[in-house]
């Protein structure tokens, strides 16, 4: 299937290769669409087409759990203010069944969160078996806002990047798939997004004053992200850096990323575990 | 505007009146479609004109619960096995952001679910400010099958109406709005659902053999329905019973009924807490 071998294709090209060694974002292009099934209007029409698709395996893992299968997905999405992390959830989870999806957003730690372990909040939020989570930020933000605005010493955050490699292994063995996507936006592209939220009344509650004073550290950030994706792309659970800057590539990739991992699983309905013709004739007699 | 006022309409004759008295569910047709806008065709092309309407005020209420507004939704949604509880969520739920969108099923509780009081489990899936909980089934399931089965003594049973009444009404004090819809269905109808299942190998996990059993229960699980209706339809949250033999016309006005309670709520984007100028000025420079 043509599909099915472009989106393998799209995994390797994205893919962040485990133990690849010193990773410079400044060679990433956030603007380009690699892979991409042609221009705006072919990958937009890509994206609807296999929304048919995404809905059947979904449905599939759903199905599945509910006969004691212990599978299920994490898409853990990570990015700059702006990048899309919300407008990506929105359009690809569109058309997925919302009773089998389970959205999470991670925000600045409560007291009550800071109070525990960096990862007892996402410990909480994970996915049921046959359910498709979805983390919009999440325990990278530990190694990520933490270590850039120095709100923990080196060496707690430090030690959390095999911390995190650890867990995620674990998530693995107890029948998680996860995909972990970073949102890869420019510097440029990032200033006309907030200026666009600045100038529409309807937008001023996504925008804060903070997101200014963040630009001046872009360069620390960008280095933290690279150490995440350096550190913590495993063979367990790799990193795909996806150019975000176009919109309608961004939805494309991480809708592919999305069905190939489920493809990956390949769910399966459950065989009856009754008679049917029996419970057929029984039901005729009600 | 005809749209709201046509849902006005609809909103009072599928309620419940409050204290009412003696409920007879035999008297309701469940293959009636009162106040659709027309026959099938007309009423899907309905379905989908709202969903604009619908985005766009789940938007609003999720932004301004970002400035501290507590007010939340919770949709309740009871009614026999194939009523169509979870075609209702997917269907009405399609368009909505699924980043404001939290969907409870509530099965037969845990080991640890029923080492507790039977509201825990409940309290513990409540949407937060700002998004709209879909509850497939609920707490009602304690006042349902627990009393058709026996599964406790009716001196416990019979006293969680009252229990319910007084939790919900302290759920709207803390800003949630109720809406709370019994799916409807015919005997006949639910051999047809069931029939359907046994026929299709891709729905057999959806079948159970005690579906069939419990349709000899069918009077009494209708006597549950009508006390529900009966004694926990109150001015704080009323139920509404809505036919649903015809899908079409179950996600119609379940949708439309979510529409209007959502304009009962008026949400509105919060205004910026920020100086706008300065902040565009200041971004021009980064």
């Amino acid at each position: 299937m043509a599909q099915h071998s472009g989106s393998k294709e799209l995994r390797s090209r994205l893919r962040v290769a485990p133990g690849r060694g010193p990773l410079d974002l400044t060679a990433y292009d956030s603007s380009d669409t690699p892979g991409s099934p042609g221009g705006k209007r072919r990958t937009l029409a890509a994206t609807e087409a296999m929304r048919p698709r995404l809905a059947e395996l979904q449905q599939r893992l759903y199905a599945q759990s509910t006969a004691g299968d212990p599978r299920r997905l994490l898409v853990v999405l990570q990015g700059m203010d702006t990048s899309g992390k919300g407008g990506t959830v929105k359009h690809v989870a569109t058309g997925l069944n919302p009773t089998g999806v389970r959205v999470r957003t991670f925000k600045a730690p409560t007291e009550e969160e800071r109070a525990h372990p960096f990862l007892w909040r996402i410990r909480k939020a994970l996915p049921d078996a046959g359910e498709i989570g979805v983390f919009d930020r999440s325990h990278y933000e530990d190694v990520l806002v933490v270590r850039v605005r120095a709100l923990a010493p080196r060496a707690t955050w430090s030690d959390r990047y095999d911390v995190i490699n650890r867990f995620e292994q674990s998530l693995v063995d107890d029948g998680f798939t996860l995909l972990k996507v970073f949102l890869h936006i420019g510097y440029e592209e990032q200033r006309e997004r907030l200026l666009a939220r600045l100038d529409r009344p309807s937008k001023h509650w996504k925008f804060d004053p903070q997101d200014i004073a963040d630009r001046a550290l872009w360069p620390a950030y960008q280095e933290a992200y690279a150490a995440v994706l350096e550190r913590c792309s495993t063979d367990a659970a790799p990193w795909y850096v996806v150019p975000a800057d176009r919109k309608w590539y961004r939805n494309w990739a991480v809708g592919t990323l999305l069905l190939q991992h489920l493809e990956m699983i390949g769910p399966a309905y459950p065989k009856a575990a009754f008679d049917v013709p029996g419970n057929r004739a029984k039901l005729l007699r009600t």
